[in-house]
């Protein structure tokens, strides 16, 4: 059973986090059969946090965990901050897989989607 | 002539700036005949700035500028900060037309290229 983990930010702001909660879904229904479980986390200010949502995916029985920054910029955040979670959860669950994915900043596809909704007015 | 701008926060990392540069660069080639001209902005804590940007481009002759917030959230950056930016160049250069779309989280592509990115490994 494999699981995606998107981890965003996280803000005081109720409403910022709650647009992490609504992406995290429509994700969940695209993801068909790609992922069996799409989550998401908070790297600071909000809740759950990347280790608490490892912990629960490991505990369900999820053998391999896709880790997706939710981040423009490839920062501290995104090179030392997440991989340092991450060698953590491997250590704890060393029968687990886990993937960490360039953020998504990085991605192909973005000056694509930056087209598309430049182009909608 | 009609041109798009991409803006993003800005931060005191050269590198994470440099990002945005060269993303700019990726859509300014995909653009094709959809813009005329595409360039970046900051809106924190380096340059160029967003009302620099906009006055260059209608000195230049551009009569419609669309404005796209290269952020994930809709914060008050995106809600107050940007559009006060716009209503001051719409005062300031009447003749030119000036579209604000919403910011890149707000995608309905976003969840197709998550799955995108977390698939490529």
């Amino acid at each position: 059973m494999n699981a995606l983990i998107i981890i965003a930010h996280g803000s005081r702001r109720t409403e910022s986090n709650q647009e992490v909660v609504e992406l995290t879904e429509k994700v969940r229904q695209q993801a068909s059969s790609r992922f069996s479980l799409v989550e998401h986390a908070f790297l600071e200010l909000a809740q759950p946090d990347l280790p608490s949502v490892l912990d629960k995916l490991v505990e369900q029985g999820v053998d391999t965990i896709t880790v997706l920054p939710y981040f423009l910029n490839s920062g501290n955040h995104v090179m030392q901050d997440i991989p340092a979670l991450l060698d953590a959860a491997k250590s704890k669950h060393p029968s687990c897989n886990f993937l960490l994915v360039p953020a998504i900043g990085k991605y192909e596809g973005m000056p694509e989607l930056i087209l598309q909704g430049a182009c909608q007015t």
